[in-house]
């Protein structure tokens, strides 16, 4: 009855790519590295996006939408930014298709089409916006811009999986000019903030704020902000970045401002983004052998009412209705399956599959004893109520099954967060599996002695990486696990996707 | 304190383009034929999305998400569609940059990232997406699959516009399977429906409901359903379409299912899709020389208050933000403009140019006698009305505005369309300037002979296209303007954008 998952003990990462699919939100496409993100998938980037536009309005930032394509030239101009993501860029060179002079039914690129200057399309718009920018912006009185896009773009990958790293993906890029050092960062900062309240309260995911180290930051940033978060094998994935340009776009795109004393000044820039790789964060951190977990902020069907048909039904439905509607009118996202061409049984796998929250369940008997049946997803427990208390039951349910996730998250990072302070022991955490079978590593927090050397040896010998230094840790002196040279305070080591 | 618009009667053209700039709508982006949608124009853009978005998904269907690239081997595979598109289509050929061999900073397309087989950007998704359903249909168990993309599309333009003719823009593809050819028939007609009803609910823009002739018709459809619209200066705007694509894209795609009684069908299908060319359409149709004019039901700001301003205006100001609230919590979109850095007159000029159906305006002279001054843009009126009764007054003008701006298109499309017999005054009233000193042509109905010949000869003498053969039309015998053949019902021609 279960579609056969394969378990997380035995092969964690076929799991996840087989529930990826089964559950229907994603596939891979004819397109090299490029998915197609299902309806069920996509409904559950939707519930994302309309969140996060939500906390983008209520910070003062508007929506707005820029090229595709950059200019190669364009694209060259801040050099870090170019140099980072080039060789990730798909190339566009011509603008026509032609018939095949010999075969027919073919098509060629059409020589006569060549463009004179290649165009890249984007793998991120920091480029194409600030060239922008540079037209919108006179003086002070034109600062700050908030300006955030929805969009598709594209980094050209070797290893590509499914909403963990495609070809292309979709993302929100937020891009922000001010007049001040301080606002500039204060804005990434507060963004920082907004991606972590999102990842805690919508997806039930617990996140470690943090600075990433300068091996880590964005191509083209003086400081690149993050919240990672960790899964269920042990690896850690980034959830979201905020970055603190400086004033390295407004250089190089030679974006000046009129400040209060007449004088002319780069601006500073912010930009900023979370991408459909949070749906990859989602299934990963709270999903199991059966299935989906999601959390009820983000399920796109909350509830769902199962009538156990036999004989005649008449009042069983017209009960089932009743719920349907009462639960509809608070707001709750429900549905109601009352086709009889599967058996109950084969509808509670398969709402198990798709994560569905809440499945309530009613009988002739329930009918008769005035009683029916709730089960949640996350913890599988199921109770039997009085029907009279069914809606108030669930009104109440479903902010508890939200919580009790994100606390089954917490509760599973702490024991997998370990300090170590030697090298050694450092290296045999990583290769522990813990005894549910399939949990590695973990979060490590240790001491560095502050070198991007340092940091890539223990990439290399490891595979694990520092993911950030944590906002919230306190500084302590100590020395570098690897080097032994002194350190003011620990960072988080992990391997991560 | 205008903008200084150019008058519609001197240069429609020229007034358009300088208002979609002046109001910041859009503006032409540093890559060829590609725009920049601007905050303000991408408000009044996601109005018409979160709009669109709910009546698909009241009709049933879902969102989801295909790739932006098809392989050539398979925009190839339905010929007349890839003929259709081939002239338009951006290629990528190379996935990596590198650093220029000779040239410090600049980058060159790999030789060695040279893709073994080029990738199409997306000019319309028939291809990709039909590639897939073969993968999501085996029987009629599958069937219908009602699915939405929202998404950026690239059709290589030479003469481009703003929102009207751009390389890159933003759309919403439907494409369905369906059983059987009437249950096809009936969502093309039902797509075709949605969007009649939206452009005259929600843009207030009325709206003809046609046929395309074979020559017009989508590339790989059976037949084209659109609606069409008149602009201010009598040219006709194809405002969205519905394609019934027969089996097509199921033969060329051998997308079979297993039909009840076991047999194996093709599959048959349809495509429908409005764009960011509505927003042309929006503006060219209500606009006036003073700047935009937008319905309120699409309008991001529907009301705009503001206070004059002059020594202690703490009274003054608290009333305002009592309206302020009191608008707010009926749902309609406010804005309070209480900054002291310009004028009430630039204000209104301001607010005027970017459309804002309402404006409310509140002195301290006001305030003494109870009054308030209530201004409506589409008719430029304004009624000094009692403080007691303002939240009521404007709570009903917003729909009277409406209802008016949509009469007023009404009307205009009544007084601009002629039923013409003879070619001579079918050229002639073409060429006409109206007493208004922009518009010409407009809608002609006239008898046409229905063969592609005499459409593309009319075309090629007076610019002239048939802009579809109206479902509402009855059957009347007659004969061609051009030819004298007989004619079995009239059909709607137009100079068209």
């Amino acid at each position: 009855m279960s579609k056969g998952l394969t378990p997380r003990r035995e092969n964690y990462s076929e799991w996840y790519n087989e529930l990826v699919k089964k559950a229907d939100l994603a596939e891979n496409s004819s397109v090299r590295g490029c998915m197609v993100i299902k309806p069920y998938g996509y409904a559950i980037w939707e519930k994302m996006q309309q969140q996060l536009d939500r906390m983008f309005k209520d910070t003062g930032h508007s929506n707005a939408y820029f090229p595709l394509f950059i200019p190669k030239s364009l694209f060259e101009a801040e050099e870090k930014n170019a140099e980072g993501f080039a060789k990730e860029c798909a190339v566009v060179t011509h603008y026509r298709l032609k018939t095949h002079p010999e075969q027919k039914g073919k098509l060629i690129a059409d020589p006569e089409s060549k463009l004179e200057e290649e165009l890249v399309v984007r793998p991120t718009s920091e480029a194409v916006i600030w060239n922008t920018y540079k037209n919108w912006i006179q003086s002070y009185r034109d600062l700050p811009i908030l300006v955030n896009q929805w969009a598709n773009v594209v980094r050209w990958e070797m290893r590509t999986r499914l909403f963990l790293r495609t070809a292309e993906f979709l993302w929100q890029e937020g891009h922000t000019a001010h007049a001040t050092r301080e606002e500039a960062l204060a804005e990434t900062e507060q963004m920082l903030q907004v991606y972590a309240e999102f990842a805690e309260k919508y997806m039930a995911l617990p996140v470690i704020k943090g600075i990433k180290t300068p091996n880590e930051r964005f191509a083209g940033a003086d400081e690149t902000y993050c919240i990672e978060a960790l899964m269920q094998d042990g690896k850690a994935l980034q959830t979201g970045t905020s970055h603190f340009l400086g004033q390295n776009f407004a250089k190089a795109f030679d974006v000046k401002f009129l400040n209060k004393n007449n004088q002319l000044e780069y601006v500073w820039g912010t930009s900023w983004g979370v991408s459909t790789r949070l749906m990859g964060a989602l299934i990963m951190a709270h999903s199991d052998d059966n299935g989906l977990v999601l959390p009820p902020n983000l399920a796109p069907i909350q509830v769902v009412i199962i009538p156990i048909l036999k004989g005649d039904n008449t009042k069983l439905l017209e009960k089932c209705h009743e719920i349907f509607q009462q639960l509809k009118q608070l707001g709750i996202s429900v549905k109601l399956d009352d086709s009889d061409t599967q058996t109950p049984g084969f509808k509670y796998a398969e709402y198990e599959l798709k994560g569905v929250p809440v499945r309530v369940a009613l009988g002739q008997r329930d009918l008769e004893n005035n009683t029916i049946e709730i089960a949640r997803r996350d913890t599988k427990t199921k109770e039997i109520i009085s029907l009279d208390n069914a809606i108030e039951y669930v009104k109440q349910l479903l902010p508890a099954i939200q919580q009790g996730i994100y606390n089954k998250a917490l509760a599973f990072r702490k024991e997998n967060t370990v300090k170590v302070d030697n090298y050694k022991e450092f290296k045999e955490i990583l290769e522990i599996t813990k005894p549910n079978g399939y949990t590695q590593g973990g979060f490590i927090e240790a001491h560095w002695d502050g070198t991007t050397e340092t940091e890539e040896k223990i990439k290399e010998e490891t595979k694990a990486t520092i993911r950030c230094i944590p906002l919230e840790y306190e500084p302590e002196e100590g020395t570098c696990i690897y080097t032994g040279k002194p350190s003011k305070r620990r960072v988080l080591f992990a391997r991560a996707y």
